[in-house]
């Protein structure tokens, strides 16, 4: 299977299935695409003809096209039954289901104020009400999955929830909103993870940048 | 098990999971929740209390709460699959969950300009640039996924593709913008399916109204 991605330091909806293939071990091969330059969108219609030219799109072996992190999620877990890609429990599955898809169709004023930018670092820019009320849900959702099931991750171990919101805590490092305890240590855990660190070092290795993206006045 | 959902001339995201109950005759408790009025946030999260008091929510047996209209549709699939909720072939429900998934967190032009208002007619009204974009990709993504698995619907009989696409069905009958025949010719079929009909009598029946969402200036 093919992963086509995006710019690791900026691409945060390309970092949710990759890190699940690197983090459950499922072989794969990673076809970077930068962002935002004329030859983007061809490059991805060239592989993927009847998907939106967008990353992340999963190539699979027969050549069909899947797109959309959460959608690459789902045919994921149910390709590899034999890894908990979502929890085992089926009350816990739909919870975890819940949660990822809010954050999958929400927090629209926490994705156009604090863009990700894993180089950057913008502490207590563009703190917006809409923001600061993206952030206070999300807290929310932490503290409670961390309560209900116990930690280390959302659901217990790492699933696909900690991979929805694994962009998100990328976007806290850079924006650095007050947040609990409870989240700064979930932070943690999630950026010391083999997986989320692997792509880190990607992201700061880098070097085409997205200029507008870099700056925040 | 009850679903929550908010008025049926206004709810798009209660519009998919209801019709999946009612088009595969799951058995269901439904309870609406009147929208934009001091009590629905309260209402919602006296049944859900951890979820974020939106509609539409699924309130299970043992009273836990699964919130997101694409969220409900996994776990139905999952719950009853005597009934094909996706289709069974793995390729076209990679597909169709794809397609589910470029609709739950895109088209948001499409959204703003043009929200739902089933007995509203606004036509040519709200025709921007981005709205008119948005239409021409689901108008691609009708045209492919009909060409390919050769109708009556996107994957062949009624899925949860079809159920996230409905919506935008009453929108375009709202709006009224030009379309392929193709479109126009699943539009009729969408309209006609018992559980689609059976939706839209309600919503002409109603009488709460959202009184900023019936006028377009």
């Amino acid at each position: 299977m093919k992963l086509l991605i995006g710019d690791k330091n900026y691409s945060s909806w390309s970092m949710r299935p990759w890190l699940l293939f690197k983090h459950f071990g499922i072989p794969f091969e990673e076809v970077l695409i930068h962002l935002y330059v004329p030859g983007t969108k061809p490059a991805i219609l060239a592989q993927a003809p009847t998907g939106p030219g967008k990353v992340p799109c999963l190539i699979s072996e027969d050549r069909s096209a899947t797109w959309d992190s959460l959608a690459i999620a789902e045919t994921l877990a149910e390709r590899f039954p034999q890894h908990a890609l979502w929890p085992r429990d089926p009350m816990a599955r739909s919870h975890a289901r819940s949660v990822s898809a809010e954050m999958h169709s929400g927090f629209g004023d926490l994705r156009s104020n604090m863009w990700m930018n894993i180089r950057a670092s913008f502490p207590g820019k563009n703190a917006t009400p809409g923001a600061l009320a993206d952030i206070a849900r999300i807290e929310a959702i932490w503290c409670n999955c961390l309560d209900t099931y116990g930690g280390p991750f959302l659901f217990g171990e790492f699933s696909i929830a900690d991979a929805m919101y694994a962009p998100v805590v990328m976007r806290f490092k850079t924006w650095r909103p007050v947040l609990s305890e409870a989240s700064a240590a979930y932070m943690d855990r999630v950026t010391a993870l083999p997986a989320v660190k692997a792509w880190i070092d990607d992201a700061l290795r880098e070097t085409h940048t997205i200029p507008y993206q870099d700056v925040c006045p």
